[in-house]
C-alpha cells in the first residue's frame, strides 16, 4: 500500500461469527479479524464489536483514508430503511436500524446489503463476472440457508421491499415442506446445508441400521453436508441420492430463473456448491427438462460463456466472497453502480 | 391528425386473424384491418397480406411520415435475430425471418417483439404504468397461453436468448401435466384459457351426469372460458373451483415472480383475466401464503400502488393491448428506451 492511498471495510456479519477486513483499493486483503456473534447480547453490542475491530484494522493502514464501511448480514434487511428484519439465526434483532448505529459507532459512511448480495457483487466484479465480462447476472448461494444476488446492467436489483432477490424462498414444490420463512417447498428447503441433511434424513429413514448414512445422521455430534459428500464420492448409493435430489430441486429453481430472467450467467456458490460433481449432472439435467428457454439455447451442456445462451456454474471465489464482496460495496454508490473506478492493479472489470 | 405528423403501423399476428392498426403520434388508433391467419399458406403469404393491409391503411393517413412497423408474434422468438421459432399455433413457421421479409415487402423499419412484450409496453406507456408512474413492471397475459413482458428501469428486459420473460413456461407444479413446450408443471397448464379448461374437465369428470359444468364441457361445440366464468357467477360450485385452482397456481407464479425480483407493479392481462372477481381472492392468498417478501410488504390485500409493495392488479387496457403496444414498438430505440419523446397530446408518462 502507498501513502494517499484510499482502503475499504468489509463486514461479514454471521449467525455464529462476525468477519471484518481490512481492503486495499486494489480489493487485496490488507488484514482480517473475527468475533463470535453474541445473538443474546443483541444488536448494540455486536455494532460496538464490529466498531473496536474496525479501530483495530485502522492500526494496518495508518496513511490510508479509509472510504467507508460495508457490512453483508443475513437477510431479511429492509435495504431502503438500512433496519433489519425477523432473522432466524438473530433473533430478536428484528427493528435494528444496522446502517445507521454502525456508521454513528464508527463514524464512516456504511453500505447495507444483504450477505447474499454481497457475495453476488464479489463474483460479478472479481469472479465468474470478471472472467465473463457480462454486466448482468445472479448468483446463488447454498450454505446454511439458499441466498441470491441478481445483478443486472451493472446494477444489484434490489425489488420495491428492498429484499434483493429472494430466489431461496421461491416455491418449487407446492406441496413441500414447510420453510423457515413461513412459506412452504422453497428452493431453500431443498438445496441448502440444512435441507440436504433433511432429505438425506427422509431416505436414510427406511434403510437398514447398517446403513452407513443411517449411521453418521444419529450421531450424537450430528453431521456435516461435507461428511454426506465424502460418504456419496466413496460410492454411497443414498448419499448420492440425496446429492441428485437436491440437484433436482435446485434445476426446478434455476430453470425457473432462466423462464423469467434468462440472465447471462448462474454462479452457484456457497459450502454446498464445493460438492458440484455430486449435485450438478442431476440439476443440469433438470435445467434442460423443465426450461423451454435453455432447451431452445443450449441443446447439450455447456462448459464455457457463449453468447445467446446462460451460463450455469460453480462460482469461483469460495467462501470468503461474502467479506470481499462487503469491502466492496464502498465502492458503489447509491443509485447501486460504481462510482469511483477501482485502479488497474485491482484487474476488475469497469 | 395534422398536416406534417408522423404515423405508426402496429400488427398483432395471431394464431387465427392478423389486426393491423394504423396509430397517430398520440396513440389514438386511425384505422385498423383485419385478415385471417392461414397457418398452412406459410409466412411469405402473411406477410404479403399485412403489407397490402399496410398500403390500404396508408391511405388514412396521406400526409403523414409512417416512422415504421412494430408487430407483435407469438413467440418463442429469437429477438436478437428477427427468427422465429418453434410456434404451435402456427406449425411449419419455424426458421422464417419475419423482421426481415416484413421490412422488405413494406420498405419500412420494422420492429419485431413478442405479444406478451408488445402488450406489456403498452400497459406500461399508457395502462397501469401509466397510472402508477412506474419504471419497471411485469404484465403476465392470461390467453390462449401465459404470456409475460418485463420491463426493468424502463427496458423491456430481453434476456440472453433474445425470447423475454416466459413466466408462463416457469414451473409451478413439478409432477403436473405435460407442457406444449415439452416442459411439465408450467403455469400455463394452469392459468390460461386452456388450462382452464383442462382444470374444469378434470373437476367435472367426477361430477354426476347431471352436472351443468359437465354438460357445458361435454357439448360437440366445445365451451368457452367465458361460458365457464358465466356458470361461477351463477354459484356453481365446480366452476367456482376451477376458478379458484387457477388462482392457486397463478398465485404460486406470481409469488416466485416477487420473490425473484419483487417488482412495483404486476398486472394481470389477457382474456382470462376478465374473470377476475372469481379467482382473485385465491390469487392473493396464495401469493401472501407462499412469498415471504410479500407478507412482509403487504399485511393485507393492496388496493392501490404504494412504494415498498408490490402492487398486483388487473390490467388496464384490455384486448386491443397487444396491438396498441406493436403501434407503439417504433417509438422504442434498438436499446429498448424510448429514443422519440411522444407529444404531450398523448400523456405518456416519459
Amino acid at each position: 500500500m502507498t501513502h494517499g492511498d484510499t482502503a475499504t471495510i468489509g463486514i461479514d456479519l454471521g449467525g455464529t461469527s462476525t468477519r471484518v477486513g481490512l481492503f486495499d483499493s486494489a480489493m487485496h486483503l490488507v488484514h482480517s479479524l473475527a468475533i463470535p456473534t453474541h445473538p443474546a447480547a443483541g444488536p448494540q453490542a455486536a455494532v460496538e464489536g464490529m466498531a473496536s475491530l474496525i479501530t483495530e484494522l485502522a492500526r494496518y493502514a495508518p496513511q490510508h483514508r479509509i472510504l467507508g464501511v460495508g457490512i453483508g448480514s443475513p437477510g431479511p434487511i429492509n435495504l431502503n430503511t438500512g433496519v433489519l428484519g425477523l432473522l432466524p439465526n438473530l433473533p430478536g434483532w428484528d427493528g435494528f436500524p444496522l446502517r445507521r448505529a454502525l456508521a454513528q459507532a464508527t463514524g464512516l459512511p456504511v453500505t447495507l446489503e444483504c450477505d447474499a448480495n454481497a457475495a453476488a457483487i464479489a463474483e460479478w466484479k472479481l469472479g465468474v463476472g470478471r472472467t465473463t465480462g457480462v454486466s448482468s447476472m445472479v448468483m446463488v448461494t447454498l450454505g446454511t440457508g439458499v441466498g441470491s444476488g441478481i445483478i443486472l446492467n451493472g446494477r444489484v436489483w434490489h425489488g420495491m421491499f428492498g429484499m434483493g432477490g429472494e430466489v431461496g424462498h421461491a416455491t418449487v414444490e407446492p406441496e413441500g415442506p414447510v420453510c423457515g420463512c413461513g412459506s412452504r417447498g422453497c428452493l431453500e428447503v431443498f438445496a441448502s446445508a440444512t435441507g440436504l441433511l433433511r432429505i438425506a434424513q427422509h431416505l436414510a429413514s427406511s434403510a437398514p441400521a447398517t446403513c452407513e448414512l443411517r449411521h453418521l445422521l444419529h450421531r450424537p455430534q450430528g453431521c456435516t453436508t461435507l461428511e454426506i459428500s465424502l460418504l456419496a464420492q466413496s460410492g454411497h448409493h443414498l448419499a448420492q441420492g440425496a446429492f441428485q435430489r437436491l440437484g433436482f430441486y435446485l434445476g426446478i429453481g434455476l430453470a425457473n430463473l432462466i423462464s423469467t430472467l434468462d440472465p447471462p450467467v448462474i454462479a452457484i456458490g456457497g459450502g454446498v456448491a464445493s460438492a458440484w460433481t455430486l449435485f450438478a449432472p442431476t440439476m443440469f439435467q433438470t435445467v434442460h427438462d423443465y426450461s423451454v428457454v435453455y432447451r431452445l439455447a443450449t441443446p447439450t451442456q455447456q462448459h464455457a460463456y457463449e453468447p445467446d445462451r446462460t451460463y450455469l456454474c460453480c462460482a469461483e471465489l469460495g467462501p470468503g466472497a461474502g467479506l470481499l464482496g462487503a469491502g466492496l460495496l464502498p465502492h458503489l454508490d447509491a443509485d447501486e453502480t460504481i462510482h469511483r473506478p477501482l485502479t488497474a492493479a485491482s484487474g476488475l472489470n469497469l
